[in-house]
Protein backbone atom coordinates (compact mmCIF):
# COMPACT_ATOMS: atom_id res chain seq x y z
CA UNK A 1 0.00 0.00 0.00
CA UNK A 2 1.34 3.23 -0.86
CA UNK A 3 0.76 5.62 2.12
CA UNK A 4 1.19 9.68 2.89
CA UNK A 5 1.30 10.74 6.41
CA UNK A 6 0.21 14.06 7.31
CA UNK A 7 2.23 15.27 10.73
CA UNK A 8 5.59 14.66 11.93
CA UNK A 9 4.91 14.37 15.97
CA UNK A 10 4.74 11.20 17.82
CA UNK A 11 2.04 9.25 16.24
CA UNK A 12 2.83 10.05 12.70
CA UNK A 13 6.44 9.21 13.49
CA UNK A 14 5.69 5.93 15.52
CA UNK A 15 3.34 5.11 12.51
CA UNK A 16 5.56 5.76 9.63
CA UNK A 17 8.07 3.69 11.10
CA UNK A 18 5.56 0.57 11.64
CA UNK A 19 3.99 0.75 8.12
CA UNK A 20 7.46 1.29 6.26
CA UNK A 21 8.14 -2.04 7.18
CA UNK A 22 5.01 -3.39 5.02
CA UNK A 23 4.09 -0.61 3.32
CA UNK A 24 5.72 2.38 1.43
CA UNK A 25 5.15 5.97 3.32
CA UNK A 26 5.53 8.00 -0.23
CA UNK A 27 5.24 11.43 1.43
CA UNK A 28 5.32 13.31 4.69
CA UNK A 29 4.06 16.16 5.17
CA UNK A 30 4.24 19.30 7.81
CA UNK A 31 4.05 22.56 7.80
CA UNK A 32 7.91 22.79 9.21
CA UNK A 33 9.67 21.38 6.46
CA UNK A 34 12.33 20.75 8.86
CA UNK A 35 10.16 18.42 11.02
CA UNK A 36 8.46 16.38 7.15
CA UNK A 37 12.64 16.07 6.61
CA UNK A 38 13.34 14.30 9.82
CA UNK A 39 10.96 12.04 9.37
CA UNK A 40 11.64 11.32 5.91
CA UNK A 41 15.17 10.60 5.66
CA UNK A 42 14.67 7.59 8.53
CA UNK A 43 11.35 6.09 6.23
CA UNK A 44 12.92 6.74 3.05
CA UNK A 45 10.17 9.07 2.03
CA UNK A 46 9.67 12.66 0.22
CA UNK A 47 9.63 15.56 2.74
CA UNK A 48 6.58 18.30 1.39
CA UNK A 49 5.88 21.37 3.59
CA UNK A 50 2.90 22.84 0.88
CA UNK A 51 -0.61 21.10 0.19
CA UNK A 52 0.25 21.54 -3.55
CA UNK A 53 2.91 18.67 -3.37
CA UNK A 54 0.50 16.15 -2.44
CA UNK A 55 0.76 13.03 -4.87
CA UNK A 56 -2.62 11.69 -5.41
CA UNK A 57 -1.53 8.23 -6.56
CA UNK A 58 -1.64 6.93 -3.10
CA UNK A 59 -3.84 4.56 -1.48
CA UNK A 60 -4.33 6.35 1.77
CA UNK A 61 -3.38 9.18 3.48
CA UNK A 62 -3.10 9.31 7.39
CA UNK A 63 -3.74 12.86 9.57
CA UNK A 64 -1.74 12.46 12.46
CA UNK A 65 -1.84 15.67 14.03
CA UNK A 66 -3.01 17.45 16.74
CA UNK A 67 -6.81 16.80 17.56
CA UNK A 68 -7.78 20.63 17.20
CA UNK A 69 -5.79 20.85 13.80
CA UNK A 70 -7.21 18.00 12.48
CA UNK A 71 -10.49 20.15 11.24
CA UNK A 72 -8.29 23.04 9.20
CA UNK A 73 -5.64 20.36 7.80
CA UNK A 74 -8.84 18.39 5.82
CA UNK A 75 -9.93 21.48 4.45
CA UNK A 76 -6.29 22.28 3.30
CA UNK A 77 -5.75 18.90 1.85
CA UNK A 78 -9.07 17.96 0.42
CA UNK A 79 -8.86 20.14 -2.80
CA UNK A 80 -5.67 18.49 -3.47
CA UNK A 81 -6.82 14.54 -2.83
CA UNK A 82 -10.64 15.03 -3.49
CA UNK A 83 -10.53 11.14 -4.47
CA UNK A 84 -8.14 9.78 -1.86
CA UNK A 85 -9.16 7.80 1.38
CA UNK A 86 -8.32 10.16 4.21
CA UNK A 87 -7.98 9.06 8.02
CA UNK A 88 -7.29 10.84 10.98
CA UNK A 89 -6.15 9.11 13.96
CA UNK A 90 -7.66 10.31 16.59
CA UNK A 91 -9.60 8.88 19.46
CA UNK A 92 -11.73 12.20 20.03
CA UNK A 93 -12.58 13.09 16.97
CA UNK A 94 -16.02 12.34 15.66
CA UNK A 95 -15.69 10.59 11.95
CA UNK A 96 -18.22 13.66 10.52
CA UNK A 97 -15.02 16.25 11.17
CA UNK A 98 -13.49 15.41 7.81
CA UNK A 99 -17.07 13.49 6.28
CA UNK A 100 -18.22 16.82 6.02
CA UNK A 101 -15.43 18.43 4.22
CA UNK A 102 -14.18 14.94 2.19
CA UNK A 103 -16.19 11.60 1.43
CA UNK A 104 -14.32 9.27 1.34
CA UNK A 105 -13.56 9.83 5.33
CA UNK A 106 -12.38 7.44 7.58
CA UNK A 107 -10.73 6.55 11.14
CA UNK A 108 -7.76 4.92 12.27
CA UNK A 109 -7.41 5.04 15.50
CA UNK A 110 -4.28 3.16 17.75
CA UNK A 111 -5.28 2.85 21.33
CA UNK A 112 -1.70 3.70 22.89
CA UNK A 113 0.76 6.49 24.50
CA UNK A 114 3.38 7.45 21.97
CA UNK A 115 6.46 8.63 22.98
CA UNK A 116 9.07 9.59 20.98
CA UNK A 117 11.97 7.42 23.43
CA UNK A 118 9.91 4.12 23.64
CA UNK A 119 8.87 1.28 21.14
CA UNK A 120 5.66 0.32 20.69
CA UNK A 121 4.46 -3.47 20.88
CA UNK A 122 1.70 -2.44 17.83
CA UNK A 123 0.91 -6.15 17.64
CA UNK A 124 -0.84 -6.00 21.16
CA UNK A 125 -1.88 -2.46 20.41
CA UNK A 126 -5.79 -2.19 19.77
CA UNK A 127 -6.68 -0.35 16.55
CA UNK A 128 -10.38 0.94 15.41
CA UNK A 129 -11.17 1.75 12.17
CA UNK A 130 -14.47 3.64 11.27
CA UNK A 131 -15.50 4.68 7.28
CA UNK A 132 -17.70 6.66 5.67
CA UNK A 133 -18.02 3.68 3.22
CA UNK A 134 -17.70 0.05 2.73
CA UNK A 135 -15.14 -0.44 0.28
CA UNK A 136 -13.05 1.94 2.61
CA UNK A 137 -13.87 -0.13 5.70
CA UNK A 138 -12.35 -3.17 4.31
CA UNK A 139 -9.10 -1.72 3.33
CA UNK A 140 -8.66 -0.42 6.75
CA UNK A 141 -9.54 -3.43 7.77
CA UNK A 142 -6.70 -4.97 5.72
CA UNK A 143 -4.06 -2.60 6.60
CA UNK A 144 -5.16 -2.74 10.26
CA UNK A 145 -4.79 -6.53 10.66
CA UNK A 146 -1.15 -6.37 8.79
CA UNK A 147 -0.08 -4.55 12.22
CA UNK A 148 -2.02 -5.41 15.14
CA UNK A 149 -3.80 -8.56 16.54
CA UNK A 150 -7.02 -6.69 18.10
CA UNK A 151 -8.50 -4.82 15.10
CA UNK A 152 -12.18 -3.18 15.82
CA UNK A 153 -15.02 -1.99 13.90
CA UNK A 154 -15.93 1.14 16.03
CA UNK A 155 -18.76 3.60 16.06
CA UNK A 156 -17.44 7.04 16.53
CA UNK A 157 -19.39 7.22 19.62
CA UNK A 158 -18.08 4.28 21.05
CA UNK A 159 -14.49 5.40 20.45
CA UNK A 160 -15.20 8.39 22.15
CA UNK A 161 -16.52 6.97 25.23
CA UNK A 162 -12.61 4.59 25.07
CA UNK A 163 -11.18 7.67 24.78
CA UNK A 164 -12.18 9.36 27.37
CA UNK A 165 -11.49 6.24 29.71
CA UNK A 166 -8.13 6.09 28.59
CA UNK A 167 -7.81 9.90 29.90
CA UNK A 168 -8.55 8.52 33.33
CA UNK A 169 -7.06 4.77 32.89
CA UNK A 170 -3.66 6.63 30.99
CA UNK A 171 -3.26 10.27 31.51
CA UNK A 172 -4.63 10.63 35.30
CA UNK A 173 -2.90 7.68 36.50
CA UNK A 174 0.35 9.13 35.34
CA UNK A 175 -0.39 11.97 37.12
CA UNK A 176 -0.61 9.99 40.17
CA UNK A 177 2.79 9.02 39.63
CA UNK A 178 3.97 12.73 38.79
CA UNK A 179 2.64 13.50 42.43
CA UNK A 180 3.74 10.61 44.19
CA UNK A 181 7.35 11.88 42.78
CA UNK A 182 6.81 15.47 43.85
CA UNK A 183 5.94 13.63 47.54
CA UNK A 184 9.03 11.84 47.55
CA UNK A 185 11.16 14.32 46.06
CA UNK A 186 10.81 17.02 48.55
CA UNK A 187 12.02 14.31 51.24
CA UNK A 188 15.14 13.65 49.43
CA UNK A 189 13.51 9.88 49.08
CA UNK A 190 13.85 7.65 46.00
CA UNK A 191 11.22 7.45 43.52
CA UNK A 192 12.31 4.31 42.36
CA UNK A 193 11.41 2.55 45.87
CA UNK A 194 7.69 3.41 44.51
CA UNK A 195 8.01 0.93 41.25
CA UNK A 196 6.88 -2.56 42.24
CA UNK A 197 4.10 -1.23 43.74
CA UNK A 198 3.67 1.00 40.44
CA UNK A 199 3.82 -1.69 38.52
CA UNK A 200 1.98 -4.55 40.71
CA UNK A 201 -1.19 -1.87 40.75
CA UNK A 202 -1.52 -1.61 37.37
CA UNK A 203 -1.11 -5.52 36.70
CA UNK A 204 -3.86 -6.14 39.11
CA UNK A 205 -5.78 -3.70 37.26
CA UNK A 206 -5.65 -5.92 34.34
CA UNK A 207 -6.39 -9.32 36.33
CA UNK A 208 -8.72 -7.92 38.38
CA UNK A 209 -11.86 -5.92 38.80
CA UNK A 210 -10.37 -2.58 40.10
CA UNK A 211 -12.70 -1.90 42.34
CA UNK A 212 -12.02 -5.31 43.99
CA UNK A 213 -8.61 -4.33 44.28
CA UNK A 214 -8.55 -0.83 46.03
CA UNK A 215 -6.87 -0.53 49.01
CA UNK A 216 -5.48 2.14 51.07
CA UNK A 217 -6.26 4.50 54.32
CA UNK A 218 -9.80 5.68 52.04
CA UNK A 219 -11.27 2.41 51.10
CA UNK A 220 -10.61 1.06 54.91
CA UNK A 221 -12.12 4.44 56.04
CA UNK A 222 -9.41 5.50 58.45
CA UNK A 223 -10.09 8.91 59.19
CA UNK A 224 -6.40 9.08 61.85
CA UNK A 225 -4.33 8.72 58.59
CA UNK A 226 -6.54 10.48 55.98
CA UNK A 227 -6.30 13.64 58.46
CA UNK A 228 -2.70 13.10 58.56
CA UNK A 229 -2.11 12.99 55.05
CA UNK A 230 -3.93 15.87 54.46
CA UNK A 231 -2.47 17.93 57.39
CA UNK A 232 0.92 16.78 56.07
CA UNK A 233 0.67 17.99 52.52
CA UNK A 234 -1.15 21.07 54.09
CA UNK A 235 2.07 22.11 56.17
CA UNK A 236 4.52 21.71 53.39
CA UNK A 237 2.02 24.42 51.54
CA UNK A 238 1.11 21.47 48.21
CA UNK A 239 -2.29 22.92 48.25
CA UNK A 240 -3.00 21.32 45.00
CA UNK A 241 -1.85 17.75 46.15
CA UNK A 242 -3.81 18.24 49.08
CA UNK A 243 -7.14 18.98 46.80
CA UNK A 244 -6.49 16.17 44.63
CA UNK A 245 -6.24 13.94 48.24
CA UNK A 246 -8.92 15.32 49.45
CA UNK A 247 -10.89 14.41 46.34
CA UNK A 248 -10.18 11.12 45.44
CA UNK A 249 -10.23 9.82 49.17
CA UNK A 250 -13.83 11.12 49.71
CA UNK A 251 -14.67 9.39 46.28
CA UNK A 252 -13.05 6.06 46.90
CA UNK A 253 -14.74 6.41 51.05
CA UNK A 254 -18.48 6.93 48.99
CA UNK A 255 -17.53 3.78 46.85
CA UNK A 256 -16.35 1.78 49.43
CA UNK A 257 -19.16 2.31 52.05
CA UNK A 258 -21.90 1.65 49.55
CA UNK A 259 -20.52 -1.60 48.51
CA UNK B 1 13.71 -17.22 64.18
CA UNK B 2 11.15 -18.10 66.34
CA UNK B 3 8.26 -15.19 65.49
CA UNK B 4 4.39 -14.61 66.81
CA UNK B 5 1.98 -12.95 64.22
CA UNK B 6 -0.52 -10.79 65.56
CA UNK B 7 -3.62 -10.29 63.38
CA UNK B 8 -5.01 -11.99 60.20
CA UNK B 9 -5.22 -10.04 57.47
CA UNK B 10 -3.89 -9.82 54.08
CA UNK B 11 -0.51 -8.78 55.65
CA UNK B 12 -0.35 -11.26 58.31
CA UNK B 13 -1.00 -13.63 55.71
CA UNK B 14 1.39 -12.72 53.46
CA UNK B 15 4.17 -12.30 55.95
CA UNK B 16 3.19 -15.86 57.95
CA UNK B 17 3.55 -17.42 54.21
CA UNK B 18 6.85 -15.88 53.65
CA UNK B 19 8.29 -16.07 57.06
CA UNK B 20 7.54 -19.75 57.63
CA UNK B 21 10.04 -20.76 54.62
CA UNK B 22 12.60 -19.89 56.27
CA UNK B 23 11.91 -19.24 60.21
CA UNK B 24 9.13 -20.64 62.69
CA UNK B 25 5.40 -19.01 62.84
CA UNK B 26 4.74 -19.77 66.60
CA UNK B 27 1.86 -18.35 67.09
CA UNK B 28 -1.21 -16.45 64.84
CA UNK B 29 -3.54 -14.71 67.52
CA UNK B 30 -6.62 -12.91 66.42
CA UNK B 31 -9.84 -11.52 68.33
CA UNK B 32 -11.55 -13.88 65.88
CA UNK B 33 -10.30 -17.39 66.91
CA UNK B 34 -11.66 -18.85 63.38
CA UNK B 35 -9.73 -16.52 61.55
CA UNK B 36 -5.94 -17.21 63.38
CA UNK B 37 -7.25 -21.20 62.81
CA UNK B 38 -7.30 -20.56 58.69
CA UNK B 39 -4.29 -19.00 58.51
CA UNK B 40 -2.46 -20.89 61.65
CA UNK B 41 -3.38 -24.04 59.59
CA UNK B 42 -1.50 -23.11 56.81
CA UNK B 43 1.97 -22.98 58.12
CA UNK B 44 1.37 -25.02 61.03
CA UNK B 45 1.61 -22.36 64.23
CA UNK B 46 -0.98 -22.23 67.09
CA UNK B 47 -4.36 -20.17 66.83
CA UNK B 48 -5.21 -17.79 70.04
CA UNK B 49 -8.21 -15.57 70.53
CA UNK B 50 -6.58 -14.23 73.85
CA UNK B 51 -3.75 -11.74 74.99
CA UNK B 52 -2.90 -14.34 78.23
CA UNK B 53 -1.81 -16.95 75.38
CA UNK B 54 0.53 -15.16 74.35
CA UNK B 55 4.33 -17.79 74.47
CA UNK B 56 7.45 -15.02 75.52
CA UNK B 57 9.66 -17.19 74.26
CA UNK B 58 10.01 -15.97 70.77
CA UNK B 59 12.48 -13.86 69.10
CA UNK B 60 9.71 -11.08 67.78
CA UNK B 61 6.09 -10.29 67.40
CA UNK B 62 5.17 -8.56 64.49
CA UNK B 63 2.02 -6.38 64.52
CA UNK B 64 0.26 -6.43 61.09
CA UNK B 65 -3.70 -5.49 62.11
CA UNK B 66 -4.97 -2.21 60.38
CA UNK B 67 -2.97 0.99 61.54
CA UNK B 68 -6.12 2.16 63.47
CA UNK B 69 -5.86 -0.79 66.22
CA UNK B 70 -2.03 -0.70 66.17
CA UNK B 71 -2.19 1.45 69.52
CA UNK B 72 -4.81 -0.43 71.56
CA UNK B 73 -3.07 -3.75 70.03
CA UNK B 74 0.47 -2.68 71.74
CA UNK B 75 -1.69 -1.64 74.76
CA UNK B 76 -3.65 -5.42 75.41
CA UNK B 77 -0.15 -7.08 73.99
CA UNK B 78 2.82 -5.67 76.37
CA UNK B 79 1.61 -6.86 79.70
CA UNK B 80 2.33 -10.02 78.37
CA UNK B 81 5.21 -9.96 76.51
CA UNK B 82 7.47 -6.82 78.31
CA UNK B 83 10.91 -7.99 77.27
CA UNK B 84 10.35 -8.95 73.66
CA UNK B 85 10.59 -7.23 70.52
CA UNK B 86 7.45 -5.93 68.95
CA UNK B 87 7.27 -4.35 65.77
CA UNK B 88 4.36 -2.72 63.22
CA UNK B 89 4.09 -3.20 59.81
CA UNK B 90 2.84 -0.12 58.81
CA UNK B 91 3.96 3.09 56.37
CA UNK B 92 1.98 5.32 58.12
CA UNK B 93 2.51 4.92 61.86
CA UNK B 94 5.56 6.23 63.64
CA UNK B 95 7.44 4.48 65.63
CA UNK B 96 6.62 6.01 69.66
CA UNK B 97 2.85 4.52 68.95
CA UNK B 98 4.43 1.46 70.41
CA UNK B 99 7.54 2.91 72.23
CA UNK B 100 5.53 4.89 74.51
CA UNK B 101 4.07 1.82 75.84
CA UNK B 102 6.84 -0.78 75.13
CA UNK B 103 10.65 -0.30 75.39
CA UNK B 104 11.59 -2.63 72.57
CA UNK B 105 9.57 -1.18 70.24
CA UNK B 106 10.31 -1.32 66.22
CA UNK B 107 9.16 -1.18 62.24
CA UNK B 108 8.62 -3.41 59.81
CA UNK B 109 7.26 -2.14 56.48
CA UNK B 110 7.07 -3.52 53.42
CA UNK B 111 6.06 -1.39 50.70
CA UNK B 112 3.46 -3.68 48.41
CA UNK B 113 0.28 -3.55 47.68
CA UNK B 114 -1.63 -7.20 49.28
CA UNK B 115 -4.55 -8.70 48.05
CA UNK B 116 -5.16 -12.41 49.24
CA UNK B 117 -5.88 -13.56 45.44
CA UNK B 118 -1.99 -12.40 44.32
CA UNK B 119 1.73 -13.73 45.20
CA UNK B 120 4.33 -11.34 45.99
CA UNK B 121 6.98 -11.03 44.61
CA UNK B 122 8.87 -10.49 48.74
CA UNK B 123 12.71 -10.29 46.57
CA UNK B 124 11.79 -7.08 44.75
CA UNK B 125 10.04 -5.68 47.27
CA UNK B 126 11.65 -2.40 49.46
CA UNK B 127 11.23 -3.14 53.11
CA UNK B 128 11.83 -0.71 55.69
CA UNK B 129 13.39 -1.05 59.11
CA UNK B 130 13.40 0.83 62.37
CA UNK B 131 13.88 -0.05 65.90
CA UNK B 132 14.34 1.57 69.23
CA UNK B 133 18.17 0.06 70.01
CA UNK B 134 20.61 -0.65 67.93
CA UNK B 135 20.69 -4.34 68.83
CA UNK B 136 16.69 -5.19 67.71
CA UNK B 137 17.54 -2.71 64.07
CA UNK B 138 20.50 -5.80 63.74
CA UNK B 139 18.43 -8.40 64.23
CA UNK B 140 15.36 -6.91 62.01
CA UNK B 141 17.78 -5.81 59.35
CA UNK B 142 19.04 -9.87 58.73
CA UNK B 143 15.29 -11.20 59.17
CA UNK B 144 14.58 -8.07 56.24
CA UNK B 145 17.88 -9.55 54.50
CA UNK B 146 16.51 -12.94 54.69
CA UNK B 147 13.22 -12.05 52.59
CA UNK B 148 14.33 -9.04 50.63
CA UNK B 149 17.03 -7.51 48.54
CA UNK B 150 15.97 -4.19 49.32
CA UNK B 151 16.42 -2.97 52.36
CA UNK B 152 16.20 0.11 54.21
CA UNK B 153 17.06 1.85 58.13
CA UNK B 154 14.42 4.64 57.66
CA UNK B 155 12.95 7.27 60.37
CA UNK B 156 9.47 7.57 60.98
CA UNK B 157 8.82 11.00 58.82
CA UNK B 158 10.98 9.15 56.22
CA UNK B 159 8.48 6.25 56.33
CA UNK B 160 5.79 8.67 56.55
CA UNK B 161 6.53 10.15 53.39
CA UNK B 162 6.97 7.38 51.31
CA UNK B 163 3.52 6.24 52.48
CA UNK B 164 2.26 9.21 51.05
CA UNK B 165 3.44 9.05 48.13
CA UNK B 166 2.27 5.36 48.24
CA UNK B 167 -1.36 6.43 48.48
CA UNK B 168 -0.71 8.65 45.23
CA UNK B 169 0.98 6.09 43.35
CA UNK B 170 -0.92 3.29 44.00
CA UNK B 171 -4.47 4.02 45.63
CA UNK B 172 -5.06 6.72 43.17
CA UNK B 173 -3.99 5.32 40.14
CA UNK B 174 -5.93 2.58 41.21
CA UNK B 175 -8.76 4.41 41.46
CA UNK B 176 -8.36 6.24 38.23
CA UNK B 177 -8.31 2.14 36.94
CA UNK B 178 -11.73 1.92 38.09
CA UNK B 179 -13.25 5.11 37.01
CA UNK B 180 -12.12 4.13 33.68
CA UNK B 181 -14.26 1.13 34.20
CA UNK B 182 -17.00 2.78 34.94
CA UNK B 183 -16.70 5.29 31.75
CA UNK B 184 -16.20 2.23 29.22
CA UNK B 185 -19.35 -0.49 30.97
CA UNK B 186 -21.54 2.53 30.75
CA UNK B 187 -21.14 2.24 26.96
CA UNK B 188 -20.86 -1.77 27.25
CA UNK B 189 -17.43 -1.74 25.66
CA UNK B 190 -15.08 -4.00 27.01
CA UNK B 191 -12.62 -2.77 29.69
CA UNK B 192 -9.59 -5.34 28.56
CA UNK B 193 -9.45 -3.07 25.29
CA UNK B 194 -7.60 -0.39 27.91
CA UNK B 195 -5.10 -3.32 29.17
CA UNK B 196 -2.19 -2.42 27.02
CA UNK B 197 -2.33 1.20 27.62
CA UNK B 198 -2.84 0.81 31.76
CA UNK B 199 0.64 -0.88 31.54
CA UNK B 200 2.39 0.71 29.32
CA UNK B 201 1.86 3.65 31.52
CA UNK B 202 2.90 2.37 34.77
CA UNK B 203 6.30 0.86 33.01
CA UNK B 204 6.88 4.13 30.94
CA UNK B 205 6.62 5.62 34.77
CA UNK B 206 9.33 3.63 36.48
CA UNK B 207 11.93 4.17 33.36
CA UNK B 208 11.51 7.93 32.97
CA UNK B 209 10.39 11.00 35.24
CA UNK B 210 6.49 10.81 34.71
CA UNK B 211 6.68 14.65 34.51
CA UNK B 212 8.55 13.90 30.77
CA UNK B 213 5.92 11.11 30.11
CA UNK B 214 2.50 13.05 30.59
CA UNK B 215 0.12 13.11 27.45
CA UNK B 216 -3.35 13.68 26.95
CA UNK B 217 -5.69 16.86 25.90
CA UNK B 218 -5.08 18.80 29.29
CA UNK B 219 -0.99 18.33 28.66
CA UNK B 220 -1.48 19.61 25.48
CA UNK B 221 -4.00 22.39 26.31
CA UNK B 222 -6.36 21.31 23.78
CA UNK B 223 -9.93 23.44 25.15
CA UNK B 224 -12.31 21.64 22.79
CA UNK B 225 -11.52 17.98 23.45
CA UNK B 226 -11.32 18.87 27.75
CA UNK B 227 -14.87 20.45 27.21
CA UNK B 228 -16.27 17.73 25.18
CA UNK B 229 -15.24 15.15 27.99
CA UNK B 230 -16.47 17.63 31.08
CA UNK B 231 -20.17 17.58 28.49
CA UNK B 232 -20.02 13.54 28.23
CA UNK B 233 -19.24 13.17 31.81
CA UNK B 234 -22.13 15.84 33.21
CA UNK B 235 -24.87 14.54 30.01
CA UNK B 236 -24.43 11.04 32.18
CA UNK B 237 -24.64 12.21 35.06
CA UNK B 238 -21.25 11.31 36.39
CA UNK B 239 -20.88 14.73 38.12
CA UNK B 240 -18.33 12.63 40.50
CA UNK B 241 -16.15 11.51 37.48
CA UNK B 242 -16.53 15.43 36.20
CA UNK B 243 -15.20 17.32 39.44
CA UNK B 244 -12.35 14.59 39.04
CA UNK B 245 -11.86 15.09 35.20
CA UNK B 246 -11.78 18.83 36.48
CA UNK B 247 -9.74 19.16 38.80
CA UNK B 248 -7.24 16.76 37.60
CA UNK B 249 -7.18 18.70 34.20
CA UNK B 250 -6.81 21.74 35.44
CA UNK B 251 -3.85 20.86 37.46
CA UNK B 252 -2.19 18.95 34.41
CA UNK B 253 -2.69 22.64 32.27
CA UNK B 254 -1.22 24.21 34.65
CA UNK B 255 1.81 22.08 35.29
CA UNK B 256 2.89 21.99 31.69
CA UNK B 257 2.35 25.48 30.84
CA UNK B 258 4.76 26.79 33.74
CA UNK B 259 7.73 24.02 32.09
Amino acid sequence: MRITIIGAGRVAYHLARVLSEQHEVVQIYSRTLEKAQQLAEQFKAQAIAQPKELLSDVDLVIIAVSDQSIASVIEQIHPYLPHNLIVHTSGSTHLDVLKKVHARAGVFYPLQTFSLERDIDWQTTPLFIEAANEQDQTLLLELAKSLSKRVYNYSSSQRLSLHLAAVFACNFSNYCYDMAKQVVDAENVDFSLLYPLILETANKATQNDPRQMQTGPAMRGDQNILNMHQQMLEQSQRNDLAEVYALLSQQILQRHQSS
